[in-house]
């Protein structure tokens, strides 16, 4: 069986297409309540892009911190509750930021129109109903979030996304003007991730013709805007191999890098990006070629990650973020292969997380 | 303002995946008639993919014969008047064959909600309501109408899509096994048809980061693909290739070649892939290095285009083609630019039409 993948429904490329979604939004204000609410994080709270939300009437707007944690459960249920409190079913959900806020739109939209908590669905198709109108405007390029089936939030029992065809934004707006006011760190952990992507879904069993095709662009992307820097040329390719790299792995599949990041991230709540260049930087066993490459970038931008951050942490958390990872059995399925079981174990992982 | 794509909703990509054509379509066997209808090229009459065909009921399946002209205005009102008169409104519209044959099903699923003659609807955005759900399994890769959004027709007055966002499939199947029977020369002047879109949106004002990525990695594809010939594994790839280069047009533009061909293939019933190569053979003084590369892909393959044709041409003949071509003022903006009618003239267009 040959996965049947929903893509987004309407893509804007361009400079200045940020200026485009209140005619976007407009046909969308439909309904008993035609509100739209916006998620916007809240770095852009007093800069210029705050006066630009094209927001109207009864829209709500929430400035949403991602520095903290990432998107828990709890927060979208939360929100959720509020927001159908305060002013009933909304038209719409706009997020306007990076990963984090694509993902919290993504999860808001479906939990708005799905009862119960967002913990409930944490998986594979288990939403009952589609979730109301989502548009995706990232402000921060990467992740792959902007194209992704799944919505990745982190839950009292475990790290995992909202996956299935409902989860897919119906629109994306992607302004290369949005990511030129990146800090430089989150600008490479992010560019990052769509590296760490390509080579993850390139790397094992469910690779084929489609997924190499969108990695091989992605990758050589990478390799240009990463030797150049942050320029607006290589914004502008960026938010196209964060695209591609996110289909790429939507076809394929992640491996090694993000099942251990999961962990990471579930038990310390490490960003994702960023805990995925401090894995990366010890899959030398894993994925050879890229980690070497990885590694020249990290030198190249002098990136420093820092080291022995294991030396701190018990036997106790090691188990727990082995666990968490031990568990995700669809990467592990691509990376190493259906017998994956019997090359990683408990030990195995917890030796890799004693090397960060 | 930056032009809003609609992508293809659903996509299945891998050989054999036409096997779960009939599970696809099951969910979408609804309302009062919920029978399909396929549109088959005729090619496949009496041939072993004939009884895989996942029809039942009261499905209708007709065989398309696509060798005597391209897909016409007349054809489709036919077809849609029949089927209406037959059954009433069908669920669901599937079209199995090449570009003719996207372009027929895609137009029909328009039709068979829009009222009136499909002349009407020649032009962007002229379609008043979506059509019914409708699905593209190509069986010859190259010409990109398997993601792109416009029908294209012939009428009686003129060569023009039904282009609009309800245009776009509701679901592809790509499955590389359905291309590996392809006649030799028609697997070179469809694949050609992909390496053409990608030089055309390559060169022109419209071309951006997305238009530009897509026909990157298309391009070189195509020179794989043509470099080792027809395989199972080049096969897979020029699927792929052909989605993509359908994506860069998308988000940019074709140019000289399509104009022309679009001339030719109105006024003598060329079929359009065919068309495209006798025209790009002489383009030199607009794409140098794109028609260099293709004439070592003709040599390559002992491909044969037909010399001195408009020998037999009379001078009203050469003037209605060059009258079509330069009714393109979409494709000219994009290739020359906006001040094109400087340098394209209608003594221009027929010197051109001469060379063929």
């Amino acid at each position: 069986m040959h996965k049947n993948f929903k893509g987004v429904e309407k893509t804007v490329f361009g400079r200045g297409s940020f200026d485009q979604l209140g005619d976007i939004l407009a046909p969308h204000r439909t309904g008993e309540n035609p509100y739209m609410v916006f998620l916007v994080d809240a770095y852009f709270n007093g800069k210029p892009l705050e006066s630009r939300v094209p927001a109207q009437n009864n829209d709500l707007v929430y400035y949403i911190s991602v520095e903290e944690h990432e998107p828990t459960t709890e927060q979208i249920d939360t929100l959720r509750d509020e927001i159908l409190a305060k002013q009933g079913l909304p038209a719409g959900v706009v997020g306007i930021g990076g990963g984090s806020i694509m993902d919290i739109a993504k999860a808001l939209s479906l939990m708005l129109t799905n009862e119960g908590s967002s913990t409930l669905y944490q998986g594979l198709n288990l939403i009952k109903k589609p979730g109301v109108y989502h548009v995706g405007v990232p402000t921060i390029s990467g992740t792959g979030a902007e194209v992704s089936m799944t919505a990745v939030l982190t839950g009292p029992e475990k790290k995992l996304g909202l996956k299935c065809e409902w989860t897919v934004f119906d629109q994306i707006v992607l302004d290369p003007d949005l990511i030129a006011t990146v800090p430089r760190d989150w600008w490479f952990y992010t560019g990052m991730d769509t590296y760490i992507h390509c080579v993850e879904s390139e790397n094992g069993q469910f690779n084929n013709a489609y997924s190499h095709a969108f990695a091989e662009q992605s990758l050589a992307l990478c390799r240009e805007i990463f030797s150049k820097g942050q320029t607006p040329e290589t914004d502008e390719k960026l938010m196209v191999a964060s695209l591609m790299g996110g289909l790429s792995l939507t076809y394929s599949e992640v491996g090694v890098c993000h099942a251990l990041s999961y962990g990471l991230s579930k038990i310390l709540g490490t960003r994702h990006c960023y805990a995925n260049c401090l894995i990366m930087n010890h899959l030398d066993d894993y994925y050879p070629e890229g980690v070497a490459e990885f590694k020249q970038f990290v030198a190249q931008h002098n990136i420093t990650l820092p080291q022995n951050l294991s030396a701190e942490w018990d036997d106790d958390t090691i188990t727990k973020m082995a666990e968490v990872s031990y568990n995700l059995p669809h990467m592990w399925n691509h990376a190493i292969g259906y017998d994956w079981k019997n090359t990683i174990t408990m030990d195995v992982l917890k030796d890799l997380f004693r090397r960060l």
